[in-house]
């Protein structure tokens, strides 16, 4: 479905870099809906870039919500919200728009569209477009929240220094969500910051971890054998740039293990079934177990540095040497959190809605409009 | 999929009547299509109310592509385009407001969203939602035509008027994509123009059908068993307000012929298979025959009238008389035709990029950026 | 999706006529729906052929479950059902292999699949398929009547002969779904039947009209724009071979009436909305408004007939006559009933499960197991 | 779609390891792809259970293909293909059939299906069930290699032993799809073996890594944003029952590199672009740049062990301890390369179809029936 995402609920994504406008429809959301906008802009700012460490293109990139809410809540009816592209200098680009970027998607989406692609800015492919789906993901994140479903991410890893892992999860999603850098160790936030200034000083980039933990999930969400919770989950997680890999629960760790540590023993405490450990991420058959779902995202380096590179000119056809300038991201890991959030409230509103009905997001009971029938 | 139609090019409709703005998202266009919008235009201006036989909400009604386009040309990236709403008159909804009009969504659309929904103009379910359905059917149409597949629609019948039928399909198809008003016979087409002023100065509605063919589709196009064309354009056909019924090729008439008469016999003619009669409305299995494809669409009258009509009060909970004041249309059908022939090029275009790939569609060869790869 | 039809309950099938077997996968089924065999075979008799107006190919036609049913109830996951293929007399094909039958999928499949297909008995094309589809749609069917919704379908007019109209829609669909031959009016029927015999008698064919009712369905099912009532029934229903039209309501006569005449009054009654008359066949917007869902479907006359037929000798690239020897129904459309009837609590069933989740057509809350948790 | 996968090309799964019978459907496969039930068998040979390290239920396996081939090739129709279940022990599960197995789905399921789910042997979480996916795979599999498309899987670790990596990928692919047992280094493979052994002696089990690499691809597949190479890739993996990670090219190691490191330099090789690294794994922006697609997968040890587990007792609603008997695999690595191939193949012609249109995998263009239109 190239642009659309999702069964019950889908997203679709559109816009371009340097066009009008990007945006996201959201079809299948449930009436009822309320519509908070600072819940949203708090999670488009942590999207935003943030000082020395990120691009300085600072933009607005207020999202308008040009369908599908009255009144205050969503109407059940597609939610079609668009942002305006503005602050645009596509000069920057002018001087290089023959010269693909190594690891970028320029010689690909010239394959696939055969020279008819906007190539400004990365276009279509531009991590821009990912403040429509961190706006469109935080509609469906808050509706999740007042089910007391909540998700957290952290930089689990960075330029080879590591934050303190998740411990207590309500607390710790809790404070993961308050924090601009998302690190939970003090320490680590800086000597993490430092590394990424220092690779901007080299004109060079890091990448590194996001741990993602999800708790409130009912049991028996996700829908085997192929649209399972892992299944759906790792689809739209790939869909954000950078994104290289995803593992659940111990991951690619568990292949060291052996089955008898592997397997998450089971025991009844206070009438649920609980796990020992969770190895398995919170999910096994693909469907949620009432564990915490969690998994980690593998995030590139930013492709663009500003060190010399290899590439090739298409238009001549010969071989080039590619020298970016202009303002990029040393890093943008910090910033992905918020996408990584965004999929994953997508991704959980839809296999909810999928299994309980096209109501069952709703936050409020009461009519907007005062009838009663 | 809701608000979502189509397999390899979908069209997603978002909007309310009185909201920001309508509009629609494609996605799975060819790149290189070129983008001609007198073509858009002239499209729009058949959906347009035309002097006193329709509504006077006289809107520009222009659509505005802020995605997937690039130097006049389609990316092949999402195209999503948005019409403002503007001179929107809420007022004259208000006092009406809990009254559900017969024959209407309104009450149709509180037992579905709970009261949440935009009802002001009939929100999401609005008539107006067409001109972004034909503005998006219109790029496809375009593309059609320069693949040399041409769609044309006439008002078969309309106040118990009809017009001649479809002779010369190609001078034919031509001719009632230049009217205004899709009547192939003059004489025909004031008789119908005097029953629909007629029934406006009673303050009453009239309905009809229209017929629409096609020329040019290649063989073998349609996916069955579900895919088929038949079940795709009723599938996209209902879609349309007041649409009530679709037959195919000799329809419901073929009911009360014999099969020796229903049978469209078959001979070669300069190597290619034709039929004799195309009573299969140039369909077989649900697979194009070569021959024209023919259908005609039931649309009933206009249900806002401006008679006194029975119906509920929906606040109130009690029985209540409805007398709408305001401008409506006294007939959509000469409208409405422009709105068959987008849902007609979106699904023939989806069913050809399904059959001959995600490029079939594209009109230039040539690079838009002049790259060679 | 080609075949397969639905979006939360969908319908896959496979099979050609000739081959080994056909079949259908239901994916999306609640678990702890009962399975009754018996009502599954009724309905299956309904489709078999009856004495001399049908032909004697007769089959056990019994439909093995091989997945998806665990100790008489559905278990939630894929149904998948084969009948396998017996009684064939590929012979009687052999010899009109490469002379093209009018009206049939012959030379449309050959554009389609390139003369890979299995041409013998129609292959994937044959009516023979929709005994999987019956089989199918009779476990969807048989949950919709635990909740109190009924579906019935008689023949409305055959052979230019009208049946009385549906008048007590609940003891006239009780009465119909009793019937071998769909007729509520004795006389009519007997006239019907004559009129199938003589049309047998002269090697020719007659077709007709069925009428469906559907009481019961909750108000507020439906999901536009294009997943409404209308298009998905339309889509489903034009799936099965024959069909040539379809209409809801007054159908195409509600185009000759004017607005205050076509729109349905509405009012209280013992505290529910109803509508005084049912123009709008139980739907407006695409929505069920709580009235009772009807629609006509016409039904082509068989095209495999006796007479001397004009076609093309696909091998020798040349003009020929046709001679069909062997059995066949001078008539379908009384078998044709039990699959409009399974193909409607196919897509009514998909529409329930989208609105109200995946356990809504659950008839059994007791585990099969034993185990609660 | 829940057991339904793909766009153009899709793939449904059905079955419960002790019901009747396990199989699948295909959907979308082009006509004319000729059917090596040899190659199918093969393919099959290596999911098969081998001697000491296996669990030793042997059954003949051999998928009957019941529709959508004809005289030994695709017809274009829904091919569907059914493994029967045969030599099933149910007393084996009997006992524990109240006991849920730590880390396998017994206690998701019951959740999900509400103590309607077949719990024997897994019922439709069996490992089973991958017995009709690499049928299914194997078919799409032979058509790529008849365009040059390899796709080829070894085990990179297991029991923390490494394979050598893969080196010519040409002729690496061709040896480990000659080996029963996929590992390219003789000695890594005995030492692994060994350690699968020793496990099974303890009543343990081990998991690993595999490494799938396929040559051949055309430039420019992938369905950006949600159906890029990665996205979907991932989607069917992680369908895999044990799978718990994949990455793509240099995976979550790429979040140590610097950005300089990191990217793929380009040039130009005989005319052609290639990138001088693979860190990518092939996909850019999420579609393919035309160096080999390379990514790895985590599975996880085997769930069932012979070793005491704390678990519950679903009936009896206590915690009690289970102690597995009966034969199980203590490893399944090396079985799960088949599905993984199956699943890449299935992926990778379904975006291959999507882009070409439905006959791109044709393997003949003769017609089969030889008429010629």
């Amino acid at each position: 479905m190239k642009n659309i995402f999702g069964n019950s609920l889908t997203v679709t994504l559109f816009g371009e870099s340097h066009g009008p406008a990007i945006g996201a429809v959201l079809d299948g959301l449930a009436p009822g809906i309320k519509i908070d906008e600072d819940y949203i802009n708090s999670k488009l700012d942590q999207r935003r870039p943030v000082d020395k460490i990120s691009t300085p293109r600072k933009e607005a990139d207020m999202p308008e919500i040009i369908s599908g809410v009255f009144n205050g809540y969503t109407t059940g009816t597609p939610l079609c919200l668009i942002i305006k592209n503005e602050n645009v200098k596509s000069g920057d680009y002018d001087s290089i728009s023959r010269l693909a970027r190594p690891s970028h998607a320029d010689l690909t989406a010239r394959y696939k569209y055969g020279g008819f692609e906007d190539y400004r800015g990365g276009g279509h492919f531009s991590g821009r477009i990912t403040a429509a789906l961190v706006a469109a993901g935080s509609i469906a994140r808050k509706a999740l929240e007042d089910k007391d479903i909540f998700i957290g991410t952290h930089i689990s890893e960075c330029a080879g220094i590591r934050d303190k892992g998740f411990a207590d999860l309500y607390t710790d999603i809790a404070e993961v969500n308050e924090k601009g850098f998302p690190v939970l160790d003090d320490q680590a936030a800086s000597a993490i910051r430092a590394a990424m200034e220092a690779a901007a000083s080299e004109g060079d980039s890091v990448g590194g971890i996001l741990e993602t933990a999800v708790t409130g999930m009912p049991c028996g969400i996700g829908e085997p054998w192929f649209d399972t919770v892992e299944s759906m989950l790792a689809h739209g997680i790939f869909a954000i740039p950078a994104v290289k890999g995803i593992e659940f629960g111990a991951g690619f760790d568990i292949c060291r293990m052996k089955g008898s540590q592997a397997n998450d023993a089971m025991r009844y405490e206070d009438g649920k079934v609980v796990t020992v450990t969770n190895n398995s991420g919170g999910i096994n058959g693909g469907i949620t177990n009432g564990m915490p779902v969690v998994f980690r995202t593998a995030i590139k380096p930013t492709p663009s540095i500003f060190k010399a590179q290899e590439t090739v000119d298409l238009l001549k056809g010969e071989n080039a040497v590619l020298e970016l300038k202009g303002r990029h991201d040393p890093a943008i890991i910090h910033r992905a959190r918020a996408v990584v959030d965004a999929v994953t409230a997508l991704v959980l509103a839809d296999l909810l809605t999928m299994r309980f009905g096209t109501d069952y997001l709703k936050t409020e009971e009461q009519s907007n409009t005062g009838e009663h029938i």
